[in-house]
């Protein structure tokens, strides 16, 4: 006889993909699943955990949280160039509420067929609402993009418009009534799409990247931190959405893509001489700053002075975010 | 400036081996970890979650709360006959106490350094306790253990006393006072063993295996279900130990034997002329039954005639474990 909790284990496992993957040698339902990584390549490996009330609202739809969820650890393959393989899912549920449960998978299911990513095992458990997604990429050997390589003299480019899911959050929130305007935003709180393509066309090109998710200046702050260098953000470089600017006001849009989270896009360095050849591949680039000797983030106006951020940390959901 | 959950992060990062393993590339402090798989093994990965309150006691000491979580998701390792290669640790608190984390990471790494594990990355975030470790270990192609191989005429077979970790509940739960002789149960529970040496001497002997996490009988089933055969267990075979007898009394013992949960001890189907040379090896072997034609699992006395179980599911910490 199955518990409703082991129910929801073959409600998942049915949800996998069902015949092998490539690379993928055993699945679901057995202590382990199997992978095979190809001799030339590298697997790639993240770990990220999302709690109700501290990373998404806990009566967030189940739909939404899916595709979510898996979009934020796809997103850490893409930082690294990698290709994304498989996943696993430990979910922690209060109870089991089977229309939640069915909008939660088809979440999943959707984000997983965009990125082309199979689930291959994971754990379902009963306790306060938390997932946590481990995702695995191959990469070629030697090819991985860390944060340790930026140079001075590179460029500091990031993959996309800042600041659009922290703008979101009122509304995601609450706090604001909807508008027509905002629906941008949400889009890219809800379903941020991981820039998987850009990542896999940055190796070899770029010398350092990440995913953006606690911020620009935070995160560049890794980056200049594991590469032992400077980063210079000029402000005026920002790219910015309409639909950020239409509703927050340019000067909280800037401040929002300085400090706000989520986003999800890349930030990369790059030296100058590949810039060409990178937006030739049709990929997403806009330069934001440069690499210079030195330590720290640091930003400028458009003449070269230095700008004291308002705010380094950055704007989450929930104040006690982790 | 470092918030306090960075500093953990920091703290982990410290506390994860400062040389890359063979077979890890890159380890904690980028957005993903990096592992090698040499071109004729196959990377086993297996996912559990621990919450408190359903799976361990909410007051639970750090020290044993970290060996404890590390060994239950090994022991998954050990059921594939993978050999251990690295984990990753999603730890969610409610705040961030230095004395606990102090005595958790020290659990954990006592039982990382007894299995030969290293920690490559995670995430540590705020809400209710939980953890959910993914582990990786490495099996030659083609020759993992599954739940899926057992035939007909095959012993079933067991690793070592059944039952001493649900024995261990009553005084883990502070329903009975502490005895002398509950310390060997203790032990198990919060100690467990995965039996590495055992599912690698099993590579290419047994025909299905797993360990035993949800009780005897009910994971039995699992091998019956995915191997498409009966599975007789001979109650009077089932290996308990001195303690668990002192303890609980010889017929509470076999009812722990037969449906607690928490051993952590391999359970597997072996042709029968395997059996002295994987005793020869050294292995502990307990043969408690017979692979029969057929579906379900049978429990029997020693005439052979049908016992029924008092209880087939399994008796856990907290009545809601899932």
């Amino acid at each position: 006889m199955l518990g409703e909790f082991e129910l929801i284990r073959h409600y998942f496992a049915a949800a996998a993909c069902a015949q092998a993957a490539d690379g993928v040698v055993l699945g679901i339902g057995d202590d382990c699943a199997l992978l095979e990584v190809p001799v030339d390549e590298q697997l790639a490996v993240s770990t990220d955990t999302l709690v109700a009330g501290v990373h998404f609202p806990a009566d967030a739809a189940g739909l939404l949280l899916g595709q979510r969820a898996l979009a934020v650890s796809v997103s850490d393959l893409a930082a690294m160039g990698a290709a994304p393989l498989a996943f696993t899912l430990a979910l922690t549920l209060p109870d089991a509420a089977p229309d939640w449960l069915a909008d939660f998978t088809a979440g999943l299911e959707s984000m997983a067929r965009h990125c082309g990513v199979h689930l291959i095992g994971g754990d379902t458990t009963r306790g306060p609402l938390s997932l946590t997604l481990t995702v695995f990429g191959r990469v070629p050997k030697g090819l991985a993009l860390t944060r340790a390589g930026a140079r001075a003299g590179d460029l500091l480019c990031v993959g996309g418009s800042l600041g659009d899911a922290a703008g979101a959050l009122p509304f995601v929130l609450g706090e604001q009534p909807l508008r027509e305007d905002a629906n941008a935003l949400l889009a890219h709180y809800w379903s941020p799409s991981p820039q998987l393509a850009l990542g896999q066309a940055l190796r070899g090109l770029a010398t350092a990247a990440l995913d953006i998710s606690d911020g620009l200046l935070a995160d560049c702050g890794h980056i200049a931190r594991a590469s032992g260098v400077a980063l210079i953000v000029e402000q005026q470089r920002l790219p910015l959405s309409a639909a950020l600017r239409a509703c927050a006001g340019d000067e909280t849009a800037r401040q929002l893509a300085l400090a706000g989270g989520d986003d999800y896009v890349l930030a990369f360095t790059l030296p100058a001489e590949k810039l060409d050849g990178l937006r030739a591949m049709g990929q997403p680039v806009h330069v934001i700053g440069r690499v210079e000797a030195g330590q720290g983030v640091h930003l400028q106006d458009a003449e070269g002075r230095a700008i004291q951020p308002l705010q380094r940390g950055y704007q989450h959901f929930g104040s006690q975010r982790d």
